[in-house]
């Protein structure tokens, strides 16, 4: 996808970064509507945020990604004060005796796709045109930086009440199981300032221009929704993407596991699918869909989006009930996940679904 | 209890300071040998550990409890690498960019009682006769130091993996709720340093000459065993105790759980006991002594050490079992725990024993 370059961000832009960012974090992530009312606030007080290439920021600068990690079912009800994640950025730079260069988004999807923004905006720094994920995965070490062997830690997790926790574990893997277990303690949700790089950390390891693809994406949405077209002709054109289902949600199973919004939801063919079934397996993102015989469609780290065909919406799992009419939308990863150290963090056996991971392309 | 005032403590000091830790540790604190043997090997190494009063800490020096963090019957099966307390307390130095002066015992119980003479040999510090409880309790806000408003924070807590965490939480009751779910995260046990004081908030807080009044009992418990006579006798003259109970026990109802080893023994009476029935309820510590008809003999704060009538030996809460024949010997607690902050930190209401405090002296 071409398109436009963001170079700066203004309350305007906000609304398709929210469209773009629901769509991209594959149900995940969180509602990003909440962030988005926490970024125009900010915007509105201190300016338009500066987008800058990564390989603008110098190679000693440092770099630290800021997010909302919980259950998205928790995050619905529990807001944030407003200044959670400002406080993690700087109880972590007061760690660190340093400040920061620029912030950026650890997913590019739902509310992490907002919140960075958001602290840019009340800090005053630029955001990087990148993430660690090119969507949004539910744990922490699921970032292309685990593969480039850069350290989660030291973290900072910052609550509502006041409480913050600065980490130092032997992995990423165990920063992720003591910050889950925290936020768990924290009411559910917690604020996070991790990963903390140089510039040169985050050339070698950053996927690049998601901000603008989000941007790009929203627009889309936007505009067709305008015209009342549903937007999935447009985005699998645009974005070399596959439409795997149209149908109505039959059944959903939710439960909240922890810390994780975990489940799975039963779609019953509509149009062109009638008389199929296929059923979307989640863990606050959705991760596999798979036909009535078990046969899969797509599975992690592929990416499986819904979009609402009365409205184009994109839906979270979160939102996702009995009723809905949707659209399911297949996008290939980005290809670091296919290697054999992506498929160990983020492949279906990592989540316990016995399959093999098969790329999107060949399955469809 | 006038007796020796401790000034210096060698290896030959360790086998009373273990046996009267276990003995104030009411049950709880773990078995105090792990901690001995690390202060035997320590003090070895580095010498003696000079023992301060808390009058002769300047008012601007760094004082710093140490401590082990979680399930005794844990504690029993996975045992110190040796380096995580003195981790944690570097770590806690190195947040607060200060040099402690000397370390003391969070409680005058248990483990906790041997641990920290371990960590003031390896770090070649002083270390305080007092501690913050006069005994051992479960959670951690239950010191006197919370009834003087000192804050747990910041505080460290290291596993013998090599993980770390710094707590900045907003009340003393919300560091305890944090660093149990990271406890139980680093399966079971973990290594603290909190309670970062001044000398002059040292001087105001703890209470004073713990380290003493274990050393005494351990050597009149060590005396008496010698000569094959039960310390109970004189150690309820010593430290006016009051026999509370004499018996075989009959039945364990022992379970860990959120970090904890829960529990109640049944003790079926013996000797001018004979026909009696007693249950102990035990949180970790002995917390509540009842008769068969829900009487109360003593509770919490008041101190309920067991002692094994075979070997004069005290019993901790998970090492007792079927068939142990004991003597439940009761103790006063310090005056600052009948008070109504303190009873609301530490009475039996707060473990969900549903008595009104009556002074042990009242009840026997």
């Amino acid at each position: 996808m071409a398109d436009d370059v963001l170079k700066t961000i203004s309350i305007s832009d906000m609304e398709n970064i929210a469209l773009g960012g629901a769509f991209l974090g594959t149900g995940g992530g969180g509602d990003p509507y909440i962030g988005k009312l926490m970024a125009e606030e900010a915007i509105q007080k201190n300016g338009p945020v500066t987008v800058l290439n990564v390989d603008d920021i110098p190679d000693d600068g440092l770099v630290v990604p800021v997010a909302m990690m919980g259950a998205p079912t928790v995050m619905l009800e529990k807001l944030p004060q407003g200044n959670e994640a400002i406080s993690a950025l700087e109880a972590l730079q007061s760690y660190l005796g340093k400040k920061t260069d620029a912030v950026f988004c650890i997913e590019a999807g739902g509310l992490n796709s907002t919140i960075p923004i958001a602290v840019a905006a009340q800090a005053k720094l630029p955001i990087v045109d990148g993430d660690g994920m090119g969507r949004a995965f539910p744990e922490l070490q699921m970032v292309s930086m685990t593969m480039h062997n850069i350290k989660a830690c030291p973290m900072v997790m910052a609550d509502e009440k006041g409480n913050s926790l600065v980490l130092n574990t032997v992995d990423n893997l165990s920063t992720e199981k003591f910050a889950r277990v925290i936020t768990v303690e924290m009411g559910g949700v917690g604020l996070i300032a991790l990963y903390p790089m140089t510039g040169a950390e985050a050339k070698k390891s950053i996927l690049r221009g998601s901000l603008s693809l989000i941007n790009n994406i929203g627009r889309i949405i936007h505009s067709e929704q305008k015209e009342n077209r549903n937007p999935a002709n447009f985005l699998k054109d645009k974005l070399k993407g596959v439409v795997l289902f149209e149908g109505r949600v039959m059944d959903v199973d939710r439960r909240t596991e922890g810390g994780f919004a975990k489940g799975s939801c039963k779609i019953l063919g509509l149009e062109k699918y009638s008389g199929k079934e296929i059923s979307l397996e989640f863990q606050n993102e959705f991760l596999l869909a798979k036909s009535k015989d078990n046969t899969p469609i797509a599975m992690t780290p592929d990416l499986i989006c819904l979009l609402d065909l009365e409205t184009g919406q994109p839906i979270t799992t979160e939102q996702i009930r009995y009723g809905f009419r949707v659209l399911v939308f297949g996008l290939s990863c980005d290809p670091q996940w296919r290697t054999k150290h992506g498929l160990e963090l983020v492949g279906p056996k990592y989540f316990g679904y016995d399959y093999t991971y098969t790329p999107i392309e060949d399955l469809n």
